[in-house]
């Protein structure tokens, strides 16, 4: 029996998440393991239930993150091709498409998820609601019909407070998360230490 | 000349502060470096400055807190001697009298710092204000006389306020927190990724 796929959340504009995004299937596949990607929302889970601010309106925190993420970037070779303090995009959209997606044909989930990841951290594009994002999807491959079927407000609605009611059961609450045979591993830190809790089995 | 040293906060009630303090000054000698210890207020930087909620009372993170605390512990054979659920010790009797001490005999802060650190989270004692503290400090060979000095309420609270300001003028926020060269880096998690740092002179 192959061992359990590997799950990962990320939020679409989380910077982490998408440096994650960039990593997480080459490691585990290294290990043998698949990876599941789940949208979040960071606007239900800190914001609502954890009653935090976001990040970049948290004092010192908010400065510190930005350093962070240039480090990141820096030693991992990995770069970001849009300016950090623009307002960023909606985060409802693409997560309640990508749940659908999930629903319907779970295998289109992730290279939708890729492509939108990558038109808005890597080229900077703005991405402005359900045309931006069929544009993505179709040139990424994904059949202009599912998309269309995915965009049905009420199932995608419904797939994403699934998606999200059993993330928050499951105690994810920030973006990247990762869970591995229950496991939890919070940031994009930790993946160094997935690798090695995959490759040894844990302590 | 000899390189500048790391600069090390932490808060005596962060057990994840603890963890670091038991790897921080071999992790920077074997690099040649010093460490200069500095006490600091969670109350202050994260409930105060931040606007956030202490971790064990924030939903999802104070589970996962635990959680990344225990596999911790198991992954670098430390362990913490006390109840997590027991009520916290008063940190700023503590963090006073070791203000006071950098001022007045700098190289008996560490001492005294590492001896409370372990009588509370490596012996679980309680540590209920001066009288503990003094027995704690003559304990590990401070001088009772200046112990006696450094409690004077006066000066200690203004050291301490001092410590603070410097530590938030540099950005400093939680525990435990590392500045090597002007650079930040915070939790326990980034102790690995500072030794990389201090190895290839950073990214």
């Amino acid at each position: 029996m192959p061992p359990e796929p590997v799950d990962f959340w990320f939020d679409f504009i989380s910077p982490f998440g998408y440096l994650a995004s960039l990593r997480i299937d080459e490691l585990a596949a290294r290990h043998g393991r698949e990876v599941r990607w789940h949208p979040l929302l960071l606007g239900v889970t800190v914001l609502q239930i954890m009653g935090l601010k976001p990040i970049p309106e948290t004092p010192l925190k908010g400065d510190y993150a930005v350093r962070e993420l240039l480090r990141y970037q820096r030693r991992h070779g990995q770069s970001i091709g849009r300016d950090l303090f623009l307002p960023p995009m909606a985060p409802l959209p693409p997560a309640r498409l990508m749940a659908a997606l999930l629903r319907l044909e779970p295998a289109q989930a992730k290279p939708f998820a890729r492509a939108v990841l990558r038109a808005y951290w890597r080229d900077g594009r703005q991405i402005h609601g359900a045309a931006d994002l069929q544009t993505i999807g179709v040139a990424a491959g994904i059949p202009a019909a599912l998309l269309a079927r995915a965009s049905d407000g009420a199932l995608a609605r419904e797939a994403l407070r699934d998606e999200m009611d059993q993330a928050v059961a499951r105690g994810v609450f920030g973006s990247p998360f990762v869970i591995i045979d229950g496991e939890p591993f919070f940031g994009v830190d930790k993946l160094e230490l997935i690798d090695e809790w995959l490759a040894c089995g844990g302590w």
